[in-house]
């Protein structure tokens, strides 16, 4: 649960609603659909359909990341050390079992199973290299949204101002109509800096967390299946970490 | 036949008719003459004939991709790979003839005809390189596109004010006049949001799908060409493709 | 002679003064001199003497370009093969007599002198650097003056718009002054996006088929000169090309 | 202590206000709320929380620099040098105890320690990749927030005008109104100008020189763990500086 | 002395005053204050002290260069090679006694003393990386100065637009008092446009000639020190310049 995107959020939006006063003489149905479908239809002509329907399960993912804590994953990666040295690599089989993240039981059980460590890394390498590879697709994907919904909202702003020019005879409608002109620039700018830009933002961020989790738990399973003792691929994962956030007793343990 | 390409080009006029009411107080004809003119003159200034006639089979291609499945590609190489193992190489000659992939079959001529498989690697490669040289030219020509017509719009816009304001003898004519002034600004941001940036954005991607699909390709017949078990082919073209969308039974088999 | 260069401009000019309706009442030369007087202004602060003195003659090759076509250009140097092997690399110098291009005749004559290979590259590859780095200022000297056309418009519509704005006692005047001032607006979009920008572009492209023609003939003498077989030679230059381009009997021939 | 940062921030803020005449005409609750509020609200939603806690902190580095004189920390590190020459390495042990930069300090120690040459080196620079990418995450913070204010800002002034517009029954009421509309647009560009932009330029030159420091201090203690002449690291060290800025009689001492 | 510079500025400077008609009505204290010290202002926070008191000096330097023409510097190691063939190379003592060009001098001087080739060379180009750095500062704070003054114009204009719109009670003070709000942002743009960028587009043209200046100097010097035949010394360097400008019988001389 990311705490700071759901505050963000919410402070965000309180505030622009507060200051609109009467938040229902700021809804206009055209105006949104013009906005948001446009923004929507441009969006499905850049990128493919798979893109668009996957878009909203990224979405959630600036609220609530998956990846676990670095010093939890070299902690859980320790232990299969330890268990590797104590009772042989094949108890990590049933070790683990429980083990909620795919790459690293996967990368586990190839250790298990014999498979060669050059195949091993090539596998999870590439794996990464995939991983990168969406994560990339989904930061242009907001990133993109970002740029088109202020661009539907000048359209939507220069269509209403055309409507309300070509019609000026009853001068006490023309402050109202450019109201609603000016409608659509506010729906994208408000879509792009609270919704997309950001989401985007903190999607890279989390896409680098992953991808150096990813890194430790290629690293731990290399150095496990080589034989090393607990103590070295601790040292070796602690490495990754910043030395202020390393486990106690790391940062200046020599060998 | 692109889905979301077509969709996202229906939805997006079809809202922006929609919000203008009546869609016929927006056509003027010289405003579309000199947006449209415009643009399409800067681009014949900044880029060769050719390319400028080319550009309607180049966009007709964001809405009929040409290429195929990964998956489908992999099924058939691996078939040229059970062929050649099979009744020999020389047998591809006819395997091909139906082939409609003028690369892979070409490609596989090469092998059949004994070329030497650094040469056929070098041709392949060669000709790898100049597509994705036509590839980057198409998606600048759209790109260069999407910044001329809002710069035609503003140029229109800009006459409309001055022509306007020289002449305000009478008053009801200033809002109408505004109002087309108004229009060439319009087009030129419809053009440059719905059908210029928005296809360049998805040439890039099929761009990058074809060039993938020409690399499995080429490491496919140079595979087969070395003699390589249909199995091997298979797993090595595989590597190409993220985990999940692999044949089956791929993704952890050993050698 | 360019005509895409041509028929763009003539094109765009054309639209521009149709949509003016009188072009006589878009003509202001105080406007003119500020806009056009102080690009040419800034881009004397930002460039040398010389740069600003070449720029006309540069303007003019997106117009007529020098360079010739490379499938001539490699029947020539292939001519001069065949020469060589014929009647020795002597019998060279009076078939270059008469070349336009200097570049080639210049190479041609280094190789009759019996200048070692190695000299011959690296004077070649010498010229070639300096041309393209004189390029590339060209191609930045009208990059500069499509940014700094719409920066001194719009220096000209704020002088305006303060003497309309401090001198408002006939309301009359008021729409012609705000005509007048939007005119320099007018000239600074019209001459970086008629004349500057789409030029560089040409330019560059220019610049890229120059330098691709010149990489073709230093391959092409250092062929010759190793005393290739003339079918060997037009093999090596036809590589540089696309492989729909290349003269016929090139893409499949084995050697 | 830095005299240019105060001085400017004073400066800028003072003529601001001057210019504004009547700076309490300028306040405006709701308008300091939607812009405020909204911009760190955004930067929540792209940052993690503990970045946005510890801004404060970072801002004030850009106040109160931490490094010291490149000069003054070439005169230390000759100075440890002497010592560990004249009384042995282990004396630098109480030589470093009152040294405030725990950087310098733990690399004396580990050095004091007789860890290996090589481990020292990889542990120092694994601190110093970790000190970059904390520089760069503050200076990004502060970039992002010099965009996302002016965003807000505009978001604001749309919802003042859109208020605006729909209610103009008082005529003598619209230009307040729009004073206060456009208040939001003047607020974030204050902050982006004054507070953000160029607190970002001075964290990424100190950021710099910190590095810089670091740099010095890695080569400065493997010069005297390898036992090097005083003479020697104070030349090595100088090498960093520029020849105007050495020590006296350093740049032309030939060895 | 810079001839396009001095004359740039000039003409600029006289269009746009004469475009003012009366240039007296643009003169107002406040909005300069508020656009030339916010500019200034900013700038300080955004970098050391020492470099804006520098700025002036580094700003002379785009209308009198120092630099010696290539040509000259040929001429004046080639003189000095010629010395060190027929009097030995401690005669350059004397020789370059009335040098004015300090690196050209110095160096000499490094290899009169006899120091090895070696250090001479990790001196000298020590020397030009921190002349570079130093230039890039130079040309950063100009370009600094062109985003900050219209920024600043832009906050002094919306400062002024607030003050007029919330004492609208004077109909006929509204003209002017817009007309004094929009001078800042004239101010700003003039600012940008003729003194900071195009100045940063000379500063960065000159530090490109200086440095290969010095290059040629580093080249030549090592030549002489090797105790290279003036003509090949001569040569060396001609490969520094472009073809059409090296001294007579150069360009295609063999050796």
């Amino acid at each position: 649960m990311d705490i700071a995107t759901i505050i963000g959020t919410v402070v965000t939006i309180t505030l622009i609603l507060l200051a609109m006063e009467t938040p229902s003489a700021f809804v206009n149905v055209p105006s949104i659909l013009i906005v948001v479908g446009g923004t929507a239809g441009a969006t499905l002509i850049a990128n493919p359909l798979s893109d668009f329907m996957g878009a909203l399960s990224i979405y959630k993912k600036a609220f609530i990341p998956s990846s676990t804590l670095p010093t939890e994953l070299i902690g859980k990666i320790v232990g299969f050390a330890e268990t590797a040295r104590r009772e042989g690599i094949l108890a990590l089989e049933t070790a683990c079992e429980g083990e909620e993240d795919a790459f690293l039981s996967g990368g586990v059980r190839l250790a298990v199973d014999g498979t060669e460590p050059d195949l091993i890394m090539d596998i999870l390498e590439t794996e990464l290299t995939f991983v990168e590879a969406r994560h990339k697709t989904g930061v242009e994907f907001f990133s993109r949204m970002a740029t088109m919904a202020p661009a539907f909202g000048m359209i939507g702003t220069l269509v209403g101002l055309v409507l309300m020019l070509g019609n000026m005879s009853d001068p006490a409608a023309i402050g109202p109509s450019m109201a609603v002109a000016l409608l659509t620039t506010l729906y994208g700018s408000i879509m792009a800096n609270v919704f997309f830009d950001p989401i985007a933002a903190k999607l890279t961020l989390y896409s680098a967390q992953e991808i150096l989790a990813k890194r430790m738990i290629i690293e731990g399973i290399m150095s496990i299946q080589s034989g090393d003792n607990p103590r070295i691929v601790e040292h070796k994962l602690s490495v990754f970490l910043s030395p202020s956030s390393r486990p106690v007793g790391e940062e200046d343990g020599g060998e």
